[in-house]
């Protein structure tokens, strides 16, 4: 299956000379979301994974789907302020000033469970690696990264380099 | 199953005065990721559902569970700005001010599907009714909407007293 023929292209969103690549499609086709399950699947040798990580908000579609299909348990890794409990925080620079993202202290019970991360879309790589990062703040080991889709121009590979990852649909 | 032994409780979170009922315990549980799927799929005939909607952003992680569960596309439902394309918005009150969604209106196509729109938390109903009328705008039926829980105190009820909806939890 072709995912690239599936993807919609929308110029100048979110803002003037972005393309934006939306998965919209992929989400209502369900041999599609099928396909990104499986693809996965084969990409990474799951029983070598203990749980799944989705990075807010669309990474919790990846992360859910990937639980659901191979019996993992999920985590959520959240904007700021929108998790409960002791929580741990890593910022990370977009294009103008920086962002960060939070994980519960206590997501990764016991600890040295190995995490596949997933996110929807990789591109500066930076929302990535302050992801990986706190898994391992969080006692897990990162047993991977999962994207649907790489803006591979944008060279965010190696912002993750010490990391594996697979994207299943590259630009 | 009882989930109210696995959600955890945290109070004054995210303000003084509110307890917050976290399913992040729920996630990490394989089995009770199950048992809430097989759940809603008892209360639901799944069989008259074409779609499954979620609700930015925990309702992503019901959405997807339903949809890679029983086999339905899904759709997003989000927060103003994030959907590219031509976007149906409804606004909603919140207890201080507003917010709005919005729907991408080429999102249920062919139109007259019938979807099922999810959500993790029934509060207020406000972001729920919304979500529907949203659905309708782009010419879907709402065939139900799916809460994990359901603050009942609050009355959300009421806000979406013309739809059928199930909550798994009542506090």
């Amino acid at each position: 299956m072709n995912l690239k023929e599936i993807i919609t292209e929308y110029p100048d969103f979110p803002k003037e000379g972005i393309l934006f690549r939306d998965i919209s499609p992929i989400l209502k086709n369900p041999d599609a979301i099928e396909f990104v399950a499986s693809e996965f699947g084969r990409r990474f040798d799951m029983s070598q994974v203990d749980m799944v990580a989705g990075i807010e908000s669309r990474g919790f579609i990846i992360s859910t789907l990937l639980g659901s299909r191979y019996g993992k348990g999920t985590l959520m890794i959240r904007k700021p302020g929108k998790l409960p409990g002791d929580t741990a925080s890593m910022a990370y620079q977009l294009e103008y000033g920086q962002s960060s993202l939070e994980i519960q202290r206590d997501a990764i019970t016991p600890r040295g469970q190995r995490i596949l991360v997933c996110d929807d879309l990789l591109a500066t790589g930076g929302t990535a690696n302050a992801a990986a990062k706190l898994v391992e703040e969080a006692g897990g080991t990162v047993a991977g990264l999962a994207f649907a889709i790489e803006l591979s121009e944008i060279k965010g590979c190696n912002a993750i380099s010490e990391y594996r990852y697979e994207s299943l649909v590259r630009y």
